[in-house]
């Protein structure tokens, strides 16, 4: 039974929010424009998710080191990063319904062909036709209005028309840049531009005059939040490289929040304002890029496979040469089968020398490494000194974590009669938020005191444990399906008895009767093997 | 021998960076005003650090659960929270050197009395008698030069002066916001600014009218890096408690970087403009605030002693009535004797149910809690909703990898000659980042690969190791001291003959042999005992 793409993520949002997963950001004021806060479930997700990066990145190689670098970077990091100049989308806005989109994922349309501007209704027909005949451009005067359509305007030489109305009268495209910028120090910007614009007016500056000198105010304290991670390890490749004394090739890993502008939002988590990563750059001799690049596709496919996501909903994609940038050669996103098409979780790109480049000529400091067992392939002398080139795996984790809570979500329909049914979050358990709840089949006779020293054992043991003492049992087990909880422990009256516990599986439901003095070996042995 | 503070600190920030502790931002552009790279050593530390916070209190406690939200916060958040009309410091500039500094940190002068103003050189104060004598306010006529100082001024009213060269010809104070404050959203806000100042100008506002207008045209598109991470908590409060049936007594804790546009940074990284926080808010019942505030306070001094800070370095403080806020009834700092003197590391306060309610009123919506077990006092029937009340142990991450790492480093001055002298860091085991340092005594016979084999053995254990053959035996121990790593394995002749290694504990620098296929064991026992 075809489930639509809407419901499904419709039904993981509502999870998500029901059972604390993700909430929308200062909700309670209406909500941020994509910002989302991780809940109590949701927050222990996520660690998981990026603790297991770090062990499989940092600690369980030797070759890896961590860092850990600030949000707010110099604005000349940016300058010679490229971010400002280029980090930006071609933005336009409908000069009739107001629309603003980004130009470059507006759908192509043939200059020439006839469009049919279409509005919500009449009455905003005719406020629109009246728009278009007041505008001294194309062919305003063609134009017939047919209920709440407008017909007899064509497409432009750009190609495209307004992505929400069809119009194809629209504003000069202009670069938005995605950082978001804000003012470090001790000083007033507000005040200073309202001064400099007083006095470029004053100066009878044009439209772009005064916006060159409120720029050129602004840049004194402007710093900006950082669009990816990346480029603290690009910057700290000495300060790293002499401190530890690592050898080429290694690599630095950083995990963290960035931020992007977006103009469009959207899929939930899945593009949004402020994210985190997991990006990690290997420094490798000139000419091993290729190599490597093929090593770290492999092994970063191998590890999301790791996590339990499905592997056929799992694919690796090379970049065609006109998805590259210039810098890079060669490039391969990891893919996942998210509800509306397969989607990007993480890029795997060999960047050349490019940013330890630009970064040396930006600052003056020479970003090289020096091999003295090496020959300098130039003039054959003994010890070599080289920029060396960088492959960089760069995940998502907010996209990874909803990667991995649309793999595991699932829906048993129970038997003909509904009975049964249930929703359960197939979470490997090394990313389950709580490992294994404990439940007092009734809260008196020493039942709930019972379980609380169960679930002490489990706190001693670093096993994250969740005493769960409200509403009837079955409905306890639905609770913890829902939040994937793998393994459920149940004090009842044989327990008083005999001693004995319910073990039971999230996955198949199957419960079996263990003893209660090896519960806590029991669930740890099932986690070390899953 | 008694050792001055800035010699004390010096030597800490220099062995952060030598070892790759913290690294100044963008320092290979100047570096960054006050924002602060975590090094290979340092983000190992932090993680440690912070993760024990996270295991005391939401791992193993019933009553704690966590969250993690976003840094970019909705503006009604800090409207409603105070932030935006009270999170402020006044500054002042100084007329004469230009000096900005904070009003209510400016040493207290008898108005009326005599100053002597004093400038670098000769040069400076002739300088400054002009720019004194141009002043149309107090009495400049009187001011005398004598060299490189200013006679005659006195102080005025305000009781203070400038604190870099004494003169009393002040700016007005302006409240200066310390949140930093950036545009959400595919506007160009730097437009906006411009066509709101040049058309406030062209109506003739005087320079009020102007500031009032830019400030509508911003805060379409203001938002804030949040400046605390408690808010969250607040604006949270309904989505968490609902979404884990939590009951109260229950707290929500949430790790994280906050960010303060500070005027006056000091003390490395102590006082920055981005910082890490770990914050708990525990909801109580109305009358319950004074009992709880009295048992998180003493929870909190007895969690940093666990991290093995001394004693006699750490003390509880309360504050002063005048030191509260208006709607706290109770506080308590957790301090550390920093080189510089006894500094906040935690405050554990009572809030009462201040924010709840300031949010409850901004948003519409009733941040409450029902408990069906209570009576309300106020009606007596069966069944109460109150706002709860709040206890707050908001403690410094940043400031306490500070404080460990003061209350770490200890030089050991050798024998009569200097010899044996070292530098060694006395991290607690479990907050060393690398747990045991795996050498081989020379890269031969086959003793790298032995070493590699033992680290590949930790890996699997969970246990941070580090291989490290670089240099002589010595200088390896030296190296691993000053990182703080408790215990060195060294694989030797004997290893190949009988199986043996030298295990090595970084505090006294004792040694023994023990077999090889224990070591894993043997630190894991030492670990978990330490």
């Amino acid at each position: 039974m075809a489930e639509s793409t809407d419901d499904r993520m419709q039904k993981i949002v509502s999870l998500c929010k029901r059972r604390g997963f993700v909430f929308q950001s200062s909700e309670i004021y209406g909500g941020l424009r994509s910002a989302y806060d991780y809940g109590p479930m949701g927050v222990e997700l996520k660690r998981n998710l990026m603790n297991e990066w770090w062990r499989s990145m940092v600690h369980s190689r030797e070759d890896i080191v961590g860092l850990d670098a600030s949000i707010i970077m110099h604005s000349d990091v940016w300058k010679n990063s490229g971010h400002l100049a280029n980090f930006s989308d071609p933005l336009v806005d409908c000069k009739v319904c107001g629309e603003r989109f980004r130009a470059d994922k507006a759908p192509k349309a043939e200059p020439g062909s006839p469009v049919v501007m279409t509005m919500a209704d009449k009455g905003r027909a005719k406020a629109a036709l009246e728009k278009v005949q007041a505008l001294h451009e194309g062919a305003p005067e063609d134009i017939k209005r047919d209920g709440k359509t407008l017909l007899g305007a064509t497409v432009t030489d750009r190609g495209y028309v307004c992505t929400n109305c069809s119009s194809p009268f629209l504003s000069e495209e202009r670069q938005f840049n995605l950082m978001f910028r804000t003012s470090l120090g001790p000083v007033d910007p507000v005040a200073a531009v309202i001064d400099t614009v007083k006095a470029a007016v004053a100066a009878g500056d044009d439209e772009k005059a005064v916006r060159a000198k409120v720029e050129a105010t602004m840049d004194d304290s402007s710093v900006y939040l950082r669009p990816e991670t990346a480029q603290a390890m690009f910057v700290n490749f000495l300060n790293v490289q002499q401190s530890t004394g690592m050898k080429v090739p290694f690599g630095i890993a950083q995990m963290g929040k960035s931020f992007r502008n977006e103009v469009k939002v959207e899929h939930f988590i899945f593009r949004s304002c402020e994210f985190e990563q997991m990006e990690m750059e290997y420094f490798v001799e000139p000419g091993e890029g290729p190599k490597m690049l093929q090593y770290w596709k492999d092994t970063r496919l191998g590890w999301w496979k790791s996590l339990g996501i499905r592997e056929e909903n799992l694919r690796l994609r090379e970049h065609e040469e006109d998805e590259q940038a210039h810098y890079s050669d060669g490039c391969y996103d990891v893919e996942y089968a998210f509800p509306w098409g397969w989607d990007e979780l993480e890029g795997i790109a060999s960047r050349t020398d490019y940013d330890l480049n630009a970064h040396s000529k930006g600052s003056g400091k020479k970003l090289q490494y020096f091999d003295p067992q090496k020959q300098d392939p130039e003039t054959g002398k003994n010890g070599w000194r080289y920029l060396p080139h960088v492959i960089e795996p760069a995940a998502g984790a907010t996209r990874g974590l909803l990667a991995v809570l649309c793999d595991a979500y699932d829906e048993e329909p129970g038997d003909a009669d509904g009975k049964g049914a249930r929703t359960v979050l197939r979470l490997h358990p090394r990313l389950a938020p709580i490992k294994v709840a404990v439940l007092p089949l009734v809260k008196k006779d020493g039942m709930p005191e019972l379980a609380r020293e169960i679930v002490q054992k489990f706190y001693a043991a670093g096993i994250n444990a969740k005493l769960d003492e409200q509403h009837a049992i079955g409905k306890r087990y639905a609770r913890h399906d829902e939040i994937g909880t793998p393994y459920a422990i149940t004090v009842d009256n044989d327990t008083l008895q005999d001693g004995s516990v319910t073990l039971r599986m999230r996955d198949d439901r199957s419960q079996k009767r263990i003893p209660l003095t090896t519960a806590v070996d029991v669930v740890t042995q099932a986690l070390s093997q899953a």
